[in-house]
């Protein structure tokens, strides 16, 4: 049977590798918690804006932790992938891992999920294309997505169309 | 009668003033998400840092929501204060405000909690300095930053002394 | 009685603090003069945004001498505030500190006299709100600041209409 | 049988994503030649440090020719991997694509084949681990680099180990 | 006689002073190679700017060599000079020194040789006025600068008008 | 006759090139004062090193007009020499020109003196190497390098040996 309706497009992952720099770490060698969150966050804007097509803007991002540290002269990787697509949003997952890069050994350093906003030629949100879901992973994903969505409207807070 | 215990320091307020820059925005003229984290992160490690006497490392982040943006030639006001110590931790709430200097004109842009960890100078977490409680209001804030941990530790996030 | 005349603008004033990271100091680790001066000269260009409601460029500086440095991991506190409003241009003194976030300790670091120009939206100088002079204290100001223009003029120097 | 001598390591592969910004580009909006390089030379000198397990300074590059620009608003995509290991340096060629993140359109920019030196903790270059080779095309790959090395030398230039 | 022809631009030469901060190295305190190709790249397009009087984006590097490197705190001097002008490029070649201030002592780190297209208003190749031939060693210069050209088309690479 | 006393050094002269990017320049694509500031600053620290063989911190600068503006995708030229040494300080001139690298057309920028004290291992100021003078006109700038340092002292500014 022939496809009729537009074929949604498949899940958009970025990937990102940061070389530590002095200027990125505090007095101790560690990158700082601000310079992690904004690799997370451009990260993120372009997995979005590779699904959606649009100019995307940071709406919110979920409670998180840090785990282990990455220091001066360490690798830190950044994968960003859709997890949910909702009327003008987006939800975003992003996971940091540490690399020592002469060692090969890598740990975990933080994870967040991320909401953004598809903005229109006006600047005005817009609707966002669907996200396919076939498998039952898939489905259970989207299910989560859904329920951290209504926890967020709960809370009251703005921009998560 | 002459006091007997060490007095705790009083509140440390931190204030960051930032111009925005056409480096800081995407293609519509706004801010990076990740560039404002970022400046939250700073003014709150400072602030941090101001409490307790030494190097603070950021353990985590509570659910934030961005409301409104601030665009290239405004100015991000971003301000810090300790909520609450915990045994070797502590929290600090960051507001951050849009102002656009030519009208004067203010708004709200993000706020969030950021908890952190102080370290000592072998680098493990050590003892915070207790934060003076005196008001009806300060004993409510530190039963609501207290709450906020509990939850935080119900999610089984690390560092959080 | 009802007020009749618009009223002057309240004094603007600004702050900023930036923490002193490897990227901005020697290789004694001492912050450059060059980078205290360009975050003087931000804040002090906001801070007349503040009070002209226009861009403002900076018109020149008075001579000024370094005290004590501030080093990597240490913060420096920039503070802003208008003297005295010209007809198309403004001075703002500056005074910065250095500050050991851990132990709370601070000491001066540099101080100057900024004067800017307050540009129209045709690029031209144009006319800065005058300043609410009302105390003892903000007349002697203001004259001393007088003088300080009338020398700068009795030098020839550009842009200090 | 059991595997009696170590494994070499398998190619090492380095992807980055770079968001194109005002403060990369010139006064046409093209991001500037100079950046991508820069982007070229950090990406494979995390690669190199994967293969080699050392610090790893850029020898060399050979001729390079810019085919489509990359502008404000767009990802430059670069990937790196190892095509040949010397006795103390090593070959890398990189990729760089040019991407619309909202269109998915990606288009070729540049490539080249960069060499590295692996430094030892004395600073001294120090033997590179054997690149394993086990495939026709992997063998072809290694000729043609040993070929590129050989013309290299043959120019009289230094660090090619 | 009087001169009825215009005259071609003398030649142009641009040189560049840089201060090594921790910001442009690696872990061993060298600055990254990328660096180094960025300050050239910007020094050469200045350069090419000052001669075609257009703005001018790289088209290409020939193959180079890293001879002694540069450390934090020691100086990098970038010299640029046209070799060659052709129909819509131009050949710079770039030298880049190292120099410790201390002591005065300098040494050769890279040299290579860049082309550059001509851009008109149109942001397409236009024309690059002559370049002034008088003496026997700028004829030698340019008859090798021919070559090279040659060579550069010979490999088939775009954007060498 | 043979020289007995050791000559002291030729004056050192340094030159910046700077192309303006918009990470330079506030709204109306000026660059900022404080940024030609910052690189008027680096380009008289390396000039101050280059006479004294010491690392060489600012003490102090004299005032100081913005002439005419610099717009992003101009060039920023900076030049320093060297003006009279003192005991443990030296007073440096800084000029910096606007250039349009399209028409070749260049304008005065700002021009300031900048004093820097020279910095022995322990961190305490040294002495500075004597600077040569031979002709009338250097003794005439020592002269007024030498009134210009008694007007500092007479206003009591610290940091000048």
């Amino acid at each position: 049977m022939t496809e009729l309706t537009p074929r949604p497009p498949s899940r958009s992952v970025t990937s990102m590798t940061e070389y530590v720099l002095p200027t990125h770490a505090n007095a101790l060698g560690n990158v700082f918690g601000g310079q992690i969150l904004a690799w997370m966050d451009i990260c993120a804007a372009i997995c979005a804006q590779r699904h959606c097509g649009t100019i995307c803007v940071t709406a919110g991002i979920d409670d998180l932790a840090f785990d282990q540290p990455v220091k001066i002269g360490q690798v830190v990787r950044v994968t960003a992938c859709v997890t949910a697509a909702f009327r003008s949003s987006i939800e975003i997952k992003v996971d940091v891992q540490g690399e020592d890069p002469a060692s090969g050994h890598t740990w975990p350093c933080v994870s967040a999920f991320l909401t953004f906003v598809s903005l229109g030629p006006n600047g005005r949100p817009c609707a966002v294309p669907p996200l396919q879901v076939e498998t039952e992973a898939e489905r259970t994903l989207q299910a989560e997505a859904s329920e951290r969505r209504a926890h967020r409207l709960a809370r009251k807070r703005p921009h998560q169309g």
